[in-house]
């Protein structure tokens, strides 16, 4: 049996270049030797998106369309979004049980976003809880491993914790632990160098881009400000079409000497970015077209997710049967 | 139509003689100008008796006897098992997002249990959520009334927050504000006198309790300390018998003049309790041959559970579906 993947992402937008390097590709690269539930979180985004439910809605959609565009085989995964899986909220509520206050509290990945989404005294408790929430998505597949983060590793201990907390009261085997896979995920600054990309933050490249958006967006990439004139040499580290070419040129000799070239002056930053547009456009032209094929198909799409919602709750209604057994919750 | 009344118990434990004042008695009363759902709400007893689940599950069975016994007609109300009704904890999720942490952290009820059960830094996130289950339990059947106890209210005021502010939020009319409904809930000490009657406390006489054991039990009741001989004045106010008395008996003059004689001296509490023991023992004896009548018949409670809880899934189904709607989630 092959070992079992959970990954997925939160519908709060169209997908960029950021989780393309970060997920997708990997997926891609797993999908015949691994065997993974690709969950859309409606459901989580909804935590700190309640205010915009229809949104949420319509991204279910759009990532659905990235996902195949990117290139993940509708053969190979199970797609399936989270609020029609019910078994998980089920879970959710008996493991909300297995865990403290005081300990969600001291989630460090949650105390970050409550400080970075400045929500203060205004926390909705959903949100608060969604560590738990998403330890059942994880447990309720009988995951062998997920693909994370170094600052997600938190969500893998709790999910752990409460794995076996409920092992050992209920005395049961049927809750998997499972491992982190690390080094299969990347990080790529937003445009602006700052930070990670990220759609709220405005510094992102989206899977669907068109070629004109695509160029505009290297165009205002971060650079060395203190490369002035063509001349003057330039600082490659921290400069952001450096990056991006190290993560999306296939032509590493040629971006080392470019590299070379740049540290000493001579080359401009214009030659650098229209060589990066191209790339990303040979990227992004074949997932554009593959998208546009798979809207004019919307039943397929439909189609696609009801049978991987079903899947889902297949699997997930056999854990939750577990887990009320060995509760001795039958009925 | 009927007006809507929501009530139910956490299966504890066998129900007492408070339940019956407090609640049961007037359930028993209003079953038929009004629509009764009746909750066992083994899931919020789990939150904070997760380590005893097989426990909860025994109790559900008790406390559907102890209904019937008590005179609740199995034709005029639907009785059902809130775990059994996961559109409750889909709607809980959901609920869970319109309420913020510090919320759930100011709840009196919620802030004295933590107290009372000494919880301190171990308190389970389960049952901090629960006032938002409890919300989710009453909008699900767009109930009219809830029969609450003056401490309660707060319950009442949280449910009635997340109607509003789903309401607002989402344009919707879908959830339906609730009224506290008071005076049809009475509070009885128990027979140590010192707080209200409660299994846990060691103080209860329950309503399955056997001839014996009520003489045993009132015998053991406070009186008053200062009562010593037959002769000596006795004190009325705060004595066990006289509140059981008060609340039991029918000969209400004769009560009046006990307690007459009592206050003057040459009245033992050898005779009240007697008496009591009585009273006692009239109003338990036919609920106790009718529970015997009902143990017999397992298939009759479980067919009648499966259907109430057919019914409640149906009605709540209603209610997340709308509310779903109402938030733009259809799939």
């Amino acid at each position: 049996m092959k070992p079992i993947i959970l990954t997925g992402d939160r519908p709060t937008g169209p997908l960029h270049l950021g989780h393309f390097v970060g997920s997708l590709q990997n997926r891609v690269a797993l999908q015949t030797s691994h065997s993974q539930f690709i969950i859309i979180a409606d459901a989580q985004a909804l935590t700190d998106n309640y205010e915009n439910p229809k949104q949420i809605r319509e991204n279910v959609q759009q990532v659905m369309l990235d996902y195949l565009a990117a290139g993940l085989d509708p053969d190979l995964n199970v797609f399936f979004v989270q609020s029609q899986v019910p078994e998980l909220y089920e879970l959710t509520c008996y493991f909300l049980n297995l865990v403290t206050v005081a300990r969600l509290e001291r989630n460090p990945t949650v105390k970050d976003e409550i400080r970075q989404k400045n929500m203060k005294d205004s926390v909705p408790a959903g949100f608060f809880c969604y560590p738990v929430s998403q330890a059942a998505d994880i447990l309720a597949f009988q995951t062998d491993l997920v693909p994370v983060g170094e600052d997600q590793h938190p969500m893998i201990e709790q999910t752990n914790e409460i794995a076996r907390r409920f092992n050992f009261l209920y005395k049961s085997t049927v809750l998997k632990e499972v491992k982190a896979m690390t080094g299969t995920t990347g990080r790529l600054p937003g445009i602006d160098g700052k930070t990670k990309m990220s759609k709220s933050l405005g510094n992102s490249i989206s899977l669907s881009e068109s070629s004109d958006e695509i160029k505009h967006k290297v165009r205002l990439m971060y650079t060395d400000p203190n490369h002035i004139k063509v001349d003057d040499p330039g600082t490659v580290e921290g400069n952001v079409v450096f990056t991006f070419l190290d993560a999306f040129d296939q032509q590493k000799d040629e971006v080392e000497n470019l590299k070379e070239h740049y540290r000493k002056g001579g080359l401009g930053d214009g030659v650098l970015k229209n060589r990066l547009a191209n790339v990303l456009e040979e990227l992004i032209a074949p997932m554009r077209s593959k998208r546009q094929e798979y809207e004019k198909d919307p039943a397929f799409i439909a189609e696609l997710l009801k049978k991987g919602n079903e899947r889902a709750r297949d699997v997930a209604a056999t854990t939750l049967s577990q887990v009320k057994r060995s509760m001795g919750l039958l009925y």
